[in-house]
């Protein structure tokens, strides 16, 4: 993992579980497959954390020590068990295969710690008290890891830690305003936070705003959040679009079904990622028609019947280029509104300066363009390009 | 992070880019916004490494407090630099936005350190020497953080460690295979591995082989991984379509180019993914020409000329279908080839079972289709679509 190859998502899961559970986190460190190093992160661990989970190190290959450290840590040996090894032998019989003797590595425990039963892998987790502490060894692989968590470790952790309290928390999620445009909207709120608390996150040109709530029960925390998610998000008018899993695409989906009508995309250097992201709603169906990718001049001309004349006069990345994209959008697939954008994301500048890019609206009564300079590369032209196009119809449809 | 909002990427890419650069890393730690933790945090690394790279924190709001902790921990204080303060005023000039004050905390620079001119965002990085040691701050945003790491941390890395051996990685990346499969064809290899050495990855239905080879200059490095290349691939048949960075769509490009001819794409449940894809290969204008996003039956008779009675006989997800959307999308681009694709994708079967997809090439001389059914959810039925189509059309190319 410190050589990039996986990505690390465990520490994400366990942090959104071990949070809606009203335990905090204080610490998630990453560390190679190294006795002495794996024993002094254990250890710096138990010196400020009540308990440590400790996820991988627990397969057959020799690699894998974090049984040793633990032992090493608690100062007791390990001691093979015969109730594992008589599992793990199950396991592969039942698999048909012939079991390598390495497995029966994981079948050892250090002595005084309980283990947890494997009922989709080969190891089994454990539980190991050091007096008032403990520490939770799991297996690396998600899925193993996440129902022996679920099943043998919250249960313990809640049962230790004695408290009841839990921590919900929702994402508020902005387009259009810098964080510090969004911070100062909201700097009252910010200044008087207690619970919920604020948070502000950033990410592909999105300012999201986190409210975290704590309380004695699922229900007042989520109270609690209801009350300041209003506040929060009247000041932040119509940057704000959605919340946790929402997009951009779904926030324009909820305009174009309250309005009743049916959307098509007319689209050129975004190459379909406008149809692919409104496609990821589900229910798209209902009200999206289809996306012209028109790439190139020839395309834009005999799809969307363009005159030739207007690329000639301004170019295909124009405002003039950009509405005609929608008008004719909306026509061959007979659209109540169509989108479009058309721009120049390099690497290098054919039509015009890299990052110049065209969005217009047609709707029955009129159309709407604006243009727009985008900074970065290629990739980030046109994801920027995409989100600025469905935060424009948004806007533009709510208010028509 | 320590929430689960966010996964972190950017301990992975960095693990990516020092490894291969040849400095080990032997530690990565998570730590909320919390001053002392962070301050105790970086202490310990400090004490067990030589350099300690911090990302995220550097933003104008209150919680990002990085600069705060590292100049407690180098035991200085903080001194507002009047060249950051210009150089953020610009970029809000040159964005149109107004600036909120509170972005020149940003301007704030630990006493005796150095900072990196930021050229993405609005936060500069930070090189903060301790003694022997170094700390280095840099942006939580992927791309900001990719760009300041690479102009200006690695030199700096180099410089310091001094080192002189150099670890080289490459990925050879198959679609098609099973991991199991592909460890069968080139088991010999893998047996026989020294220096490189051979590791294997999956991700996305891809199967990747990595070789990783040490030496003293990264010219012997890069000849030990070009043998190995060689052999490997050869073993890999045509499932091995790439290297590193290098795309399905990347592959398809390449064929395409190589036949001198012009391409485009018909496509339903992908909704714009699979010219999406191809557009993210740059100088994909050469030879595509654009995709028909066809998401309702009414748009795949008015667009692509498709017979309605075909659509009664078959229904939209058919071979049928598939092959009469390539033989259009071929017509309305006045392409040479045409791919194609047609499949339910859930979340409610409406036309076919869930992840029956099929998949159409036309070329001038024929045109060929074939239909599987996939197996995960909406997104991933999606993402392996458009996977399997670009695989397709690059072996059918490549055949033809």
């Amino acid at each position: 993992m410190l050589l990039g190859d996986i990505v690390d998502t465990n520490s994400a899961w366990l942090g959104r579980e071990l949070t809606s559970a009203g335990i905090d986190i204080c610490h998630q460190t990453t560390v190679g497959d190294n006795l002495p190093r794996i024993r002094q992160t254990l250890e710096q661990a138990l010196a400020r954390a009540d308990a440590v989970i400790v996820t991988g190190g627990l397969g057959p290959t020799p690699d894998d020590i974090t049984r040793e450290a633990i032992a090493d840590v608690m100062g007791v040996g390990l001691v093979r068990n015969s109730e594992i090894e008589r599992l793990i032998a199950s396991i592969f019989r039942s698999r048909d295969r012939s079991m390598p003797e390495s497995n029966m590595r994981q079948a050892d425990v250090p002595a005084g710690a309980r283990w947890i039963e494997q009922r989709l892998g080969t190891a089994p987790g454990l539980i190991c008290p050091l007096a008032d502490r403990v520490i939770y060894a799991l297996p690396g692989v998600p899925h193993e890891m996440e129902e022996m968590f679920t099943r043998a470790v919250l249960p313990d952790l809640r049962e230790r830690s004695g408290q009841t309290g839990v921590i919900v928390s929702r994402v508020i999620k902005t387009w259009g305003a810098s964080e510090s445009a969004v911070a100062d909207m909201i700097a009252e709120r910010v200044e008087q936070q207690g619970n919920p608390t604020i948070a502000f996150l950033a990410g592909g040109g999105e300012i999201k705003v986190r409210l975290t709530a704590k309380a004695p029960s699922r229900e007042e925390a989520m109270a609690l959040i209801a009350d300041e998610e209003r506040a929060v998000t009247e000041l932040l008018k119509n940057y704000a679009f959605g919340t946790d899993g929402e997009t951009l695409a779904y926030a324009l989906g909820r305009e174009v079904r309250e309005k009743g009508i049916h959307l098509a995309v007319a689209e050129s250097l975004t190459g379909g990622m406008v149809g692919s992201a409104i496609v990821d709603v589900p229910g798209a169906s209902d009200w999206f028609l289809g996306s012209a990718v028109v790439y190139t001049n020839h395309a834009k001309t005999s799809l969307l019947g363009i005159d030739p004349g207007l690329l000639e006069t301004h170019g295909a990345v124009s405002a003039e280029c950009a509405r005609a994209m929608a008008e004719g959008a909306r026509r061959i697939f007979g659209a109540d509104v169509a989108l479009s954008c058309t721009g120049e994301a390099g690497p290098h500048p054919l039509e015009a300066e890299i990052g110049q890019v065209y969005f217009a609206v047609s709707t029955q009564s009129d159309t709407r363009s604006i243009g727009i300079r985008l900074p970065g590369d290629r990739e980030r032209i046109r994801l920027y390009s995409t989100s600025t196009l469905l935060d424009f119809a948004r806007r533009t449809i709510a208010s028509d």
